[in-house]
């Protein structure tokens, strides 16, 4: 596990996936790459990437040390955890790229890879998809949620936010509860209200009259209908809850429409989103030894700051936060 | 009112009232204009407007078929009405371009212009203000709504309509009711819930993790708080209703989450988003006869079908309407 470049074996070549393998190939990674799909792996293949022809194969052949990233639908995922688990070494991380995380930790755990399983999960995408829309750059600078807990092998972890650092990604550490709240309300929660908003258009006359707040509120509806049921199903509990929470936030704006009561709403909102996103210069350096016994911890508090890693070198691991929420 | 360029006396000279008043007197009305704003009118006297130093002395040496724009914020627009209906002569038309139509209407009738005043709004606007923001070309190919009820005298709402597409704007007829619902869930909804997203975002991990689909779905809580305030108050019946029916989708989504029952809405949201802006090449032409009885229906029945007035010209009217929809 000590090497700088592990060989990785991508499995899944849509938009993240091929994306991720491309980058990782130009950047001097030993990259073996699968997809079911014939005319994708063809399509991989003439793009440059070393493709398996059967999954079982590339699986194997991973090299003790190597990384295995899964980066394919939920469902097919929970499948693929097991067969991973039979195919692979022992010194082999698997880490995926879902966008929810816990019932991915309880499938790995199922699958018996509690202890060599790290998941991921990339802020980034855009609503086209396969390797077609594959694009090497498209990953860059993306922040990554890399899903740590108390019981986290913290030298996995850390292979696998090497991995992104070492492609300019940063790394926000997170439990995968408090990913899944997160994303169920800054991610999914904006996908359940632009299907609202859309689908509840009342008349050809307000989609004729709608213009840019229209627009903007409900770009994501356009994403893929079967993306957006297995986003939401898939993080169900949290997006459930977030939905809770809008609920009430909305019944109250409601009752204080007419008599000024929506003002403080206004001014919370306004205040909120006038301070985002966070300019990185406001932000201070900060480091974290990785060896240190609550290391785990740090890791923690950083991201709970919406702190991120923005490197991991040679034992060192470089971070950025909030002026004040620095562990002392 | 035969005239094909009618004198035409603007109040109010801010983001609006000013690109208006400047785009008019470019195509060769006669325009005078008035801001209770001596900077302003001295600004606008440089812009080559001829500004009026009274109200009255405005108002009435507007002639006879000449048309009065009122376009100031909705709290002065109230108590401009009967001080237009005092001082200009019978023949007169009287609009406007604020926001919200119910209530002005019905400030309309208490001054007693029941019979002459035609409101209007137009689709457009910046986040800036002021006439040191207006610009001739930036109602270029706006969208504006018409006001038209039953009783509403056609002569004016034509004159009001030629008026606007003379300048290249489009018309859409619609009751005042109809644009307030339509403009509530298109413009006014989209805004509550941009703050309500920003001011609950659970956590700093959600605001460093949250990217592109948050960024759009709250973007417009950036608008100036007071502004957002007055949208909604001014709007408040249609805005409550919006606001009832999108949280009743959103309990149904919310009960339906975890077990596959967000589907429907999900297949319905994407169907309506896919399928707008509609593309106006796929809209075909259409003329009413605008001496016929039933003229109102057919213009309330060309708005209501999404279409629109793109012409008025020697009694010829011409506009574009989706196919199937052309009244028979």
């Amino acid at each position: 596990m000590s090497s700088e470049r592990p060989a990785v074996a991508v499995v899944g070549l849509g938009l993240i996936g091929g994306s991720l393998a491309l980058r990782l190939s130009q950047s001097g990674y030993p990259v073996t790459a699968y997809d079911t799909d014939r005319l994708t792996r063809e399509e991989a293949t003439a793009a440059g990437l070393d493709c398996a022809v059967s999954l079982p194969g590339l699986l194997k052949a991973v090299p003790d040390g190597g990384i295995v990233v899964l980066s394919v639908p939920l469902p097919v995922l929970v499948d693929l955890l097991p067969v991973t688990a039979e195919h692979t070494a022992t010194s082999v991380t698997v880490t995926d790229t879902a966008s929810v995380k816990s019932p991915v930790r309880a499938a790995a755990v199922a699958a018996g890879l509690a202890s060599r399983f790290v998941g991921a999960h990339p802020m980034a995408g855009t609503t086209d998809s396969g390797f077609g829309n594959a694009d090497p750059t498209m990953l860059d600078a993306a922040r990554w949620v890399v899903a740590l807990e108390q019981d986290t092998d913290v030298r996995r972890w850390l292979q696998v936010a090497a991995l992104i650092t070492s492609i300019d990604g940063t790394v926000a550490p997170a439990t995968s509860v408090a990913h899944d709240q997160a994303v169920a309300w800054i991610s999914h929660l904006p996908h359940v209200l632009a299907e609202a908003l859309a689908a509840g258009a009342p008349s050809e006359l307000a989609l004729g009259l709608a213009a840019g707040s229209f627009r903007d509120a409900t770009r994501v509806a356009l994403t893929r209908p079967e993306l957006v049921a297995a986003m939401l199903t898939g993080n169900a509990d949290a997006v459930g809850h977030s939905l809770d929470v809008l609920i009430a936030a909305l019944q109250e704006a409601r009752s204080g429409i007419g008599n000024g009561g929506v003002g403080s709403l206004i001014a919370d909102g306004y205040a909120v989103r006038s301070d985002w996103p966070r300019s990185a210069d406001r932000l201070v350096p900060m480091t974290i030894d990785i060896a240190a016994a609550d290391a785990v911890q740090q890791l923690l508090v950083l991201g709970a700051a919406g702190g991120y890693v923005v490197s991991i070198e040679r034992g060192q691991l470089t971070g950025l936060t909030s002026p004040g929420s620095q562990p002392q």
